[in-house]
């Protein structure tokens, strides 16, 4: 099962998934293959599969990915083959996205459970960036203008969680999660004699 | 917020319906019209809206109906003015309909969460079926053949649960209305900054 999250920079999600991962061992946290320089205390596996571009490439030309993205030039990129192992094992695969990759992952057929997180008012969010106190206007202007980039496509997502309270939001989600056990395109593929009754 | 559930006869739906409503007592059960004459015991405005076919007719002229159908020669409909202002009052809507009004609801454009209680196996619907012990072989088999007609539609749903215990079958029942309260088209209504952004 896959969940996906996105939510724009300062609405709290890296804390959300965090505070998911603890409460639920049953779900990981799907590990990208990147391009980039590992940065100090990164570990290969852990935070990304660290590989070179040639292989990237070749990668995206054998349909390896379920989604890749180009950012600020380096690529990224989510292996199906890693998530699937992952969910042969019996776990569920949570995937920390942005708006890029929802549209990819959807493109490429990907079943799963989409989730936007948004903040409570416009307000609410600029306040946040805002607090952060390490930016001047300029960065804020477009932090803020990336944030309303990412909520402008409210539509590709199946459920919006407005993140008022941390605990109210991880119970929701959790909940949401639950439910997804049983949407029909997650349940029908082990009900061989339903799909047979013609 | 609307709840359609569906389900075979047999597969135990009226008791989980029972039980849920229980549980929940923000959830109203829609109260139907009908052109049936009232069984002793059936009141007027609880178990059905008793109303003539003139009536009846001209309430489907009027697209008064969210769903109609006519079921052994009675019409049953579903008042859609009804189902809104229950949902005014800030009641969640549960619907017990069979495949036909669900296909009527969502020609109608009906948004709402559409949940099909399934047996665990074809098998076990037919021991559940015959150990009412009322019915001879072949009104038996006429009930089989109706519940395979009814589990044949199952993609017009957005959950599919398995009964087995009847406590586990509500409690999931459950979290999926407590999911669908953030699916987007139940949330979207309320956030005119989200739906502002362009």
């Amino acid at each position: 099962m896959r969940i996906f999250i996105s939510g724009p920079s300062g609405v709290g999600k890296s804390t959300v998934i965090r505070e998911l991962l603890t409460l639920r061992p049953d779900i990981v946290l799907s590990v990208s293959y990147t391009t980039r320089p590992p940065r100090p205390l990164e570990k290969d596996g852990k935070d990304y599969f660290f590989i070179s571009r040639e292989i990237f490439e070749e990668m995206i030309q054998s349909g390896a990915f379920l989604e890749w993205a180009t950012v600020h030039g380096n690529l990224y990129g989510t292996s199906l083959q890693w998530v699937e192992a992952r969910e042969r094992e019996g776990s569920h695969v949570l995937f920390d996205i942005d708006v890029q990759g929802v549209r990819q992952a959807k493109a490429y057929g990907s079943p799963g459970c989409y989730i936007l997180i948004i903040p409570p008012t416009m307000d609410d969010l600029k306040k946040r960036l805002d607090t952060r106190g390490t930016e001047d206007s300029q960065t804020l202007a477009l932090r803020l203008e990336n944030a309303k980039e990412e909520l402008r496509h409210w539509e590709l997502y199946d459920y919006l969680v407005i993140n008022d309270t941390l605990e109210t939001t991880v119970r929701e989600i959790a909940s949401i999660i639950e439910a997804y056990r049983h949407a029909r395109e997650v349940v029908i593929g082990g009900l061989t004699w339903l799909r047979a009754i013609v």
